[in-house]
């Protein structure tokens, strides 16, 4: 069996920003060449939303929660994203790679914005027959709140805990986890604190890099080891070589 | 709360015959429409795939099981029951029904081609909210098989038993379950075995309606009643009205 990989497309390094749904093509494009030449890979993918779902949740107030008012928001906004998840299944595709694209409303249940029930074994069984499934942050059914916002982030945990796979990369728009402007190289649950509720570090760690540190905070006290990166290092990640990024692991060497 | 209906669009009355994935739009409208006018109702809509879907599963021996020689046709099948349920819930939303797609596939893990895992409260938060669901036959991952496909039949049976609707109805374009020619008003699981099987009637019952007959007299031996008619009297079904077709229940008097 080959290493199963799980890769997160950060929705910036797939979308553009300045309207509703801007799809970067070419960014998709290059980001599937780099897959699509290492095809002997089990890898489960997921993208975040970026300007495909995004605008439309805020609009329609969707992290807030849905009621009957709002509720219009969950289609407008799962649609958004789910163009986006069209084109990068359909990139894929073109070049041969066998992906699917799965979408997390038609089978996730949250409460309160976390994922409370979510099959699992089928995304294995794909992995096992070398299809690519493509997930993606999603509006889905919460017991609490009607609906709400999973994000890719939040996707990377679960499956990182459940699939166990044997690599997580985070691609990014930044080369890191920035602190002083310098990528800090390990983040530890005993090095965070400081830096991820503001504390005394003068780390720059805001919006969604601070809520994709704690997410990978939580698997790293697991014992499960990630890696953001700029997505120009992908090919370096793919390859399981160094990406001059940040790793989030359970201890201060970055195992 | 409103009551609520399960309903099954059989693959013939939204597909035809004589090719790949021909979808019968006007069909889709008419039957879309008389679900608009009815939106006080709490409906959960689960549609067959007719010629979308069934050409592209036998072309790749989908039923038999799937491994890496035939995997591409999970895509293939999946993608065009995709169109068509897109076809469907494009229809409704057109006439402001807050219809939300729902693919199986991405949920749901069957054994030897019975569904043995799949969540549904996420379905029952969206009736909750007057969303209609349209859930789908469709290619799913499975234990033993690597995939298989899941009748909309058997969606039926599945979430007629755990979402315990008020009302189930088979919309076919046959008036019901035909013995000598005329419909069987009621079958039970009592006056079953003979039709079923075989046996000693005289009936001609076969294929397609032999599987649906077999799912819904599961649902009635667990007290579940149901309902087989002809399309053109969704209408009177809507409403609660007689629809002359074969009511499968638990009890000689159809209830």
């Amino acid at each position: 069996m080959s290493e199963r990989i799980l890769l997160k497309l950060g929705g910036s390094v797939i979308t553009g920003k300045g309207g509703d749904c801007i799809i970067n093509h070419a960014g998709i494009r290059e980001i599937t060449g780099m897959i699509a030449t290492r095809d002997d890979q089990s890898l489960l993918l997921i993208h975040g939303a970026g300007s495909c779902g995004h605008p439309e949740a805020d609009r329609y107030g969707i992290a807030r929660g849905v009621d009957r008012k709002n509720r219009e928001g969950i289609a407008i906004t799962h649609r958004a994203v789910l163009r986006l998840n069209d084109a990068v299944v359909g990139a894929l595709r073109e070049q041969r790679v066998e992906a699917v694209g799965v979408h997390p409303m038609d089978g996730c249940l949250a409460e309160d914005g976390r994922i409370i029930a979510y099959e699992y074994r089928h995304i294995s069984r794909m992995l096992d027959l070398g299809i690519v499934p493509v997930l993606h942050g999603d509006v889905v059914m919460d017991e609490r709140r009607g609906a709400g916002i999973i994000s890719g982030d939040q996707l990377v945990r679960y499956f990182g805990a459940v699939l166990a796979p044997d690599r997580i990369g985070l691609a990014t728009d930044v080369p890191g986890v920035l602190a002083d402007g310098r990528v800090l190289p390990v983040i530890t649950p005993a090095s965070a604190p400081g830096l991820v509720i503001g504390g005394s570090g003068h780390t720059d760690v805001t919006g969604g890099m601070k809520g994709k540190i704690q997410e990978l905070l939580e698997l790293a006290s697991a014992g499960i080891r990630s890696e953001i990166f700029h997505v120009s290092r992908l090919g370096d990640f793919l390859d399981g070589q160094p990406t001059g990024g940040t790793v989030v692991s359970g201890g201060a060497d970055g195992e």
